[in-house]
Protein backbone atom coordinates (compact mmCIF):
# COMPACT_ATOMS: atom_id res chain seq x y z
CA UNK A 1 0.00 0.00 0.00
CA UNK A 2 2.93 2.62 0.69
CA UNK A 3 4.99 3.25 -2.45
CA UNK A 4 8.59 5.48 -2.41
CA UNK A 5 9.10 7.71 -5.86
CA UNK A 6 12.83 8.86 -5.05
CA UNK A 7 12.66 10.85 -8.43
CA UNK A 8 10.24 13.88 -7.89
CA UNK A 9 8.09 15.35 -9.68
CA UNK A 10 6.44 12.77 -10.09
CA UNK A 11 2.24 13.25 -11.32
CA UNK A 12 0.47 12.64 -8.09
CA UNK A 13 -2.58 12.67 -9.42
CA UNK A 14 -1.58 10.08 -12.12
CA UNK A 15 -0.94 7.76 -9.28
CA UNK A 16 -3.92 8.67 -7.89
CA UNK A 17 -5.65 7.96 -11.21
CA UNK A 18 -3.75 4.62 -12.00
CA UNK A 19 -5.25 3.68 -8.35
CA UNK A 20 -8.70 3.80 -9.59
CA UNK A 21 -8.07 2.33 -12.73
CA UNK A 22 -6.95 -0.94 -11.07
CA UNK A 23 -10.03 -0.22 -8.78
CA UNK A 24 -12.07 -0.37 -12.13
CA UNK A 25 -10.68 -3.67 -12.74
CA UNK A 26 -11.57 -5.13 -9.81
CA UNK A 27 -15.78 -4.03 -10.13
CA UNK A 28 -15.26 -0.99 -7.20
CA UNK A 29 -16.39 2.21 -7.95
CA UNK A 30 -13.06 3.73 -9.81
CA UNK A 31 -12.14 6.62 -6.69
CA UNK A 32 -7.73 6.46 -6.14
CA UNK A 33 -6.49 8.66 -3.14
CA UNK A 34 -2.50 9.11 -2.49
CA UNK A 35 -1.22 11.13 0.80
CA UNK A 36 2.19 12.52 -0.16
CA UNK A 37 4.63 14.24 1.70
CA UNK A 38 5.07 17.24 -0.10
CA UNK A 39 8.56 18.12 1.55
CA UNK A 40 10.36 14.88 0.37
CA UNK A 41 8.35 13.81 -2.20
CA UNK A 42 7.67 10.83 -0.35
CA UNK A 43 4.46 8.84 -1.82
CA UNK A 44 3.59 7.87 2.17
CA UNK A 45 -0.04 5.48 1.13
CA UNK A 46 -1.45 4.81 -2.06
CA UNK A 47 -5.04 3.52 -2.49
CA UNK A 48 -8.74 2.58 -3.45
CA UNK A 49 -11.91 1.90 -3.28
CA UNK A 50 -12.57 -1.20 -1.23
CA UNK A 51 -16.36 -1.22 -0.15
CA UNK A 52 -16.94 -4.08 -2.51
CA UNK A 53 -13.87 -6.44 -1.60
CA UNK A 54 -14.58 -5.50 2.34
CA UNK A 55 -17.94 -5.68 2.80
CA UNK A 56 -17.23 -2.40 4.59
CA UNK A 57 -19.50 1.16 3.71
CA UNK A 58 -16.56 3.23 4.69
CA UNK A 59 -13.59 1.63 2.80
CA UNK A 60 -13.13 4.19 0.52
CA UNK A 61 -10.20 5.75 -0.79
CA UNK A 62 -9.35 8.56 1.67
CA UNK A 63 -10.47 6.76 4.54
CA UNK A 64 -8.16 4.27 3.46
CA UNK A 65 -4.88 6.29 3.00
CA UNK A 66 -5.37 8.10 6.18
CA UNK A 67 -5.78 5.11 8.65
CA UNK A 68 -2.68 3.91 7.16
CA UNK A 69 -0.59 6.25 7.85
CA UNK A 70 -1.80 7.48 10.49
CA UNK A 71 -1.50 4.28 12.29
CA UNK A 72 1.93 3.08 11.13
CA UNK A 73 3.05 6.30 12.01
CA UNK A 74 1.70 6.66 15.13
CA UNK A 75 0.04 10.37 14.76
CA UNK A 76 -3.19 10.40 14.78
CA UNK A 77 -2.72 14.29 12.75
CA UNK A 78 -0.91 14.93 9.53
CA UNK A 79 -0.75 18.51 9.18
CA UNK A 80 2.42 17.84 6.84
CA UNK A 81 0.56 15.93 4.30
CA UNK A 82 -1.58 16.47 0.75
CA UNK A 83 -3.50 14.36 -0.32
CA UNK A 84 -4.61 13.58 -4.40
CA UNK A 85 -7.90 11.95 -5.06
CA UNK A 86 -9.63 11.26 -8.12
CA UNK A 87 -13.08 12.73 -6.86
CA UNK A 88 -14.58 15.27 -4.83
CA UNK A 89 -14.41 13.77 -1.50
CA UNK A 90 -17.92 12.84 0.01
CA UNK A 91 -19.23 13.86 3.73
CA UNK A 92 -17.45 11.22 5.41
CA UNK A 93 -14.08 11.52 4.36
CA UNK A 94 -14.03 15.50 4.07
CA UNK A 95 -14.75 14.94 7.59
CA UNK A 96 -12.10 12.63 8.31
CA UNK A 97 -9.51 15.08 6.05
CA UNK A 98 -10.35 18.04 8.23
CA UNK A 99 -10.02 15.74 11.40
CA UNK A 100 -6.41 13.89 10.30
CA UNK A 101 -5.57 18.21 9.93
CA UNK A 102 -4.26 17.60 6.34
CA UNK A 103 -2.84 20.28 5.11
CA UNK A 104 -3.94 19.96 1.33
CA UNK A 105 -6.92 18.40 -0.91
CA UNK A 106 -6.35 18.23 -4.81
CA UNK A 107 -9.45 16.63 -6.20
CA UNK A 108 -10.34 15.25 -9.58
CA UNK A 109 -13.93 16.05 -10.67
CA UNK A 110 -16.29 18.08 -8.67
CA UNK A 111 -18.81 15.46 -7.36
CA UNK A 112 -22.31 17.40 -7.35
CA UNK A 113 -24.57 14.14 -6.00
CA UNK A 114 -22.19 13.03 -3.46
CA UNK A 115 -19.46 15.69 -2.41
CA UNK A 116 -19.11 17.35 1.01
CA UNK A 117 -16.64 19.82 0.23
CA UNK A 118 -17.38 22.30 -2.58
CA UNK A 119 -20.99 20.19 -2.69
CA UNK A 120 -23.79 19.49 -0.77
CA UNK A 121 -23.37 20.63 3.21
CA UNK A 122 -19.58 22.65 1.65
CA UNK A 123 -18.56 21.38 5.39
CA UNK A 124 -15.53 23.64 5.71
CA UNK A 125 -17.43 26.27 4.98
CA UNK A 126 -19.38 25.73 8.30
CA UNK A 127 -17.86 27.70 11.91
CA UNK A 128 -18.26 24.43 13.52
CA UNK A 129 -15.47 23.16 11.27
CA UNK A 130 -12.21 23.20 13.00
CA UNK A 131 -9.72 22.86 10.58
CA UNK A 132 -10.33 23.75 6.47
CA UNK A 133 -7.10 22.33 4.36
CA UNK A 134 -6.64 24.02 1.17
CA UNK A 135 -8.59 23.10 -1.87
CA UNK A 136 -7.79 22.60 -5.36
CA UNK A 137 -10.91 21.00 -7.20
CA UNK A 138 -11.12 20.13 -10.99
CA UNK A 139 -7.28 18.66 -11.35
CA UNK A 140 -8.32 15.93 -13.48
CA UNK A 141 -11.70 16.67 -14.39
CA UNK A 142 -12.20 14.84 -17.25
CA UNK A 143 -10.25 11.75 -16.84
CA UNK A 144 -12.21 11.09 -13.42
CA UNK A 145 -15.69 12.09 -15.12
CA UNK A 146 -15.17 9.64 -18.21
CA UNK A 147 -13.65 7.02 -15.43
CA UNK A 148 -16.84 6.98 -13.45
CA UNK A 149 -19.33 7.45 -16.76
CA UNK A 150 -17.74 4.52 -18.18
CA UNK A 151 -17.78 2.28 -14.98
CA UNK A 152 -21.58 3.06 -14.14
CA UNK A 153 -22.50 2.68 -17.84
CA UNK A 154 -20.92 -1.08 -18.37
CA UNK A 155 -22.78 -1.99 -14.84
CA UNK A 156 -26.10 -1.00 -16.26
CA UNK B 1 -16.42 -6.78 20.46
CA UNK B 2 -19.47 -8.64 20.04
CA UNK B 3 -21.55 -9.81 22.93
CA UNK B 4 -24.83 -11.70 22.99
CA UNK B 5 -27.39 -10.32 25.42
CA UNK B 6 -30.27 -13.24 25.39
CA UNK B 7 -32.69 -11.87 27.49
CA UNK B 8 -34.25 -8.73 26.37
CA UNK B 9 -34.76 -6.82 27.26
CA UNK B 10 -31.67 -4.75 27.06
CA UNK B 11 -30.90 -1.53 27.84
CA UNK B 12 -29.23 -0.60 24.99
CA UNK B 13 -28.30 2.82 25.44
CA UNK B 14 -26.95 1.83 29.37
CA UNK B 15 -24.67 -0.71 26.89
CA UNK B 16 -23.30 2.32 25.00
CA UNK B 17 -22.66 3.93 28.29
CA UNK B 18 -20.49 1.29 29.81
CA UNK B 19 -18.14 1.59 26.74
CA UNK B 20 -18.39 5.59 27.21
CA UNK B 21 -17.63 4.67 30.50
CA UNK B 22 -14.38 2.14 29.85
CA UNK B 23 -12.89 5.12 26.80
CA UNK B 24 -12.88 7.81 29.86
CA UNK B 25 -10.74 5.07 32.19
CA UNK B 26 -8.55 5.08 29.28
CA UNK B 27 -8.41 8.65 28.20
CA UNK B 28 -10.22 8.13 25.38
CA UNK B 29 -12.93 10.94 24.33
CA UNK B 30 -15.70 9.42 25.93
CA UNK B 31 -18.42 8.04 23.40
CA UNK B 32 -19.37 4.46 22.86
CA UNK B 33 -21.96 2.92 20.65
CA UNK B 34 -24.40 -0.20 20.08
CA UNK B 35 -25.18 -1.99 16.99
CA UNK B 36 -28.17 -3.79 17.70
CA UNK B 37 -30.50 -6.13 15.74
CA UNK B 38 -33.86 -4.88 17.22
CA UNK B 39 -35.88 -8.30 15.62
CA UNK B 40 -33.75 -10.35 17.96
CA UNK B 41 -32.51 -8.37 20.45
CA UNK B 42 -29.38 -9.14 19.72
CA UNK B 43 -26.32 -6.50 20.26
CA UNK B 44 -24.26 -7.36 17.35
CA UNK B 45 -21.87 -5.33 18.56
CA UNK B 46 -20.41 -2.50 21.27
CA UNK B 47 -17.52 -0.35 21.27
CA UNK B 48 -15.97 3.01 21.73
CA UNK B 49 -14.30 5.86 20.83
CA UNK B 50 -10.45 4.72 20.01
CA UNK B 51 -8.72 7.61 18.18
CA UNK B 52 -5.88 7.55 21.08
CA UNK B 53 -5.07 4.10 21.02
CA UNK B 54 -4.94 3.60 17.61
CA UNK B 55 -3.69 6.28 16.31
CA UNK B 56 -6.38 7.03 13.67
CA UNK B 57 -8.93 9.67 13.60
CA UNK B 58 -11.10 8.09 12.35
CA UNK B 59 -11.91 5.02 15.13
CA UNK B 60 -14.99 6.55 16.38
CA UNK B 61 -17.19 4.11 18.49
CA UNK B 62 -19.90 4.25 15.23
CA UNK B 63 -17.35 3.50 12.92
CA UNK B 64 -15.98 0.89 14.78
CA UNK B 65 -19.21 -0.78 15.05
CA UNK B 66 -20.29 -0.84 11.60
CA UNK B 67 -17.13 -2.31 10.44
CA UNK B 68 -17.01 -5.09 12.80
CA UNK B 69 -20.40 -6.01 11.80
CA UNK B 70 -20.07 -4.89 7.87
CA UNK B 71 -17.11 -6.89 7.32
CA UNK B 72 -17.81 -9.96 9.53
CA UNK B 73 -21.08 -10.42 7.73
CA UNK B 74 -19.61 -9.57 4.81
CA UNK B 75 -22.81 -7.09 4.14
CA UNK B 76 -21.86 -3.35 3.40
CA UNK B 77 -25.81 -2.61 4.04
CA UNK B 78 -26.87 -3.14 7.31
CA UNK B 79 -30.61 -2.34 6.77
CA UNK B 80 -32.28 -4.29 9.67
CA UNK B 81 -30.05 -2.52 12.27
CA UNK B 82 -29.85 0.23 15.17
CA UNK B 83 -27.27 2.29 15.88
CA UNK B 84 -27.12 3.34 20.19
CA UNK B 85 -24.32 5.96 20.57
CA UNK B 86 -24.06 8.17 23.74
CA UNK B 87 -23.50 11.75 21.61
CA UNK B 88 -24.64 12.67 18.12
CA UNK B 89 -22.73 11.48 15.25
CA UNK B 90 -19.96 13.65 13.66
CA UNK B 91 -20.38 14.37 10.10
CA UNK B 92 -17.90 11.41 9.26
CA UNK B 93 -20.05 8.92 11.60
CA UNK B 94 -23.25 10.57 10.27
CA UNK B 95 -22.67 9.63 6.45
CA UNK B 96 -21.05 5.99 7.11
CA UNK B 97 -24.65 5.42 8.93
CA UNK B 98 -26.76 6.51 6.01
CA UNK B 99 -24.00 4.61 3.78
CA UNK B 100 -24.90 1.49 5.47
CA UNK B 101 -28.47 2.35 5.65
CA UNK B 102 -28.99 1.50 9.30
CA UNK B 103 -32.70 1.40 10.52
CA UNK B 104 -32.62 4.00 13.56
CA UNK B 105 -29.85 5.96 15.14
CA UNK B 106 -30.65 6.55 18.83
CA UNK B 107 -28.22 9.26 20.52
CA UNK B 108 -27.70 10.70 23.78
CA UNK B 109 -26.77 14.77 24.05
CA UNK B 110 -26.92 16.47 21.17
CA UNK B 111 -23.55 17.84 20.08
CA UNK B 112 -24.20 21.33 18.75
CA UNK B 113 -20.11 21.79 18.14
CA UNK B 114 -19.48 18.48 16.35
CA UNK B 115 -22.70 16.94 15.75
CA UNK B 116 -23.83 15.76 11.96
CA UNK B 117 -27.46 15.29 12.26
CA UNK B 118 -29.39 17.94 14.27
CA UNK B 119 -26.57 20.03 14.43
CA UNK B 120 -24.28 21.40 11.87
CA UNK B 121 -24.48 20.02 8.10
CA UNK B 122 -28.15 18.31 9.22
CA UNK B 123 -26.78 15.95 6.92
CA UNK B 124 -30.07 13.90 6.54
CA UNK B 125 -31.77 17.27 5.54
CA UNK B 126 -29.94 17.64 2.38
CA UNK B 127 -31.53 16.90 -1.54
CA UNK B 128 -28.31 14.50 -1.71
CA UNK B 129 -28.71 12.19 1.09
CA UNK B 130 -29.81 9.21 -0.36
CA UNK B 131 -30.58 7.28 3.19
CA UNK B 132 -32.18 9.09 5.90
CA UNK B 133 -32.49 6.47 8.95
CA UNK B 134 -35.30 7.23 11.73
CA UNK B 135 -33.29 9.63 14.32
CA UNK B 136 -34.30 9.89 18.47
CA UNK B 137 -31.73 12.44 19.95
CA UNK B 138 -31.40 13.46 23.58
CA UNK B 139 -31.89 9.66 24.98
CA UNK B 140 -29.93 9.94 28.25
CA UNK B 141 -28.52 13.59 27.38
CA UNK B 142 -27.54 14.43 31.07
CA UNK B 143 -25.39 11.13 31.54
CA UNK B 144 -23.88 11.96 28.13
CA UNK B 145 -23.15 15.61 28.83
CA UNK B 146 -22.14 15.01 32.21
CA UNK B 147 -19.53 12.67 31.21
CA UNK B 148 -17.80 14.35 28.74
CA UNK B 149 -18.05 18.09 30.43
CA UNK B 150 -16.29 15.54 33.75
CA UNK B 151 -13.46 14.08 31.03
CA UNK B 152 -12.15 17.76 29.77
CA UNK B 153 -12.62 19.23 32.94
CA UNK B 154 -9.89 16.39 34.46
CA UNK B 155 -8.02 16.94 31.26
CA UNK B 156 -7.45 20.86 31.87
Amino acid sequence: MTEIHPHPPVNFMDLAFRQAEAAYEKGEVPIGAVLVDPASGEVLAADHNRVEERHDPTAHAEMLVIQAVATSRREKRLPFADLYVTLEPCPMCATAISFARLRRVIYGAPDPKGGGIDSGPRLYTLPTCHHRPQVIGGSGEDRSAELLRSFFKARR
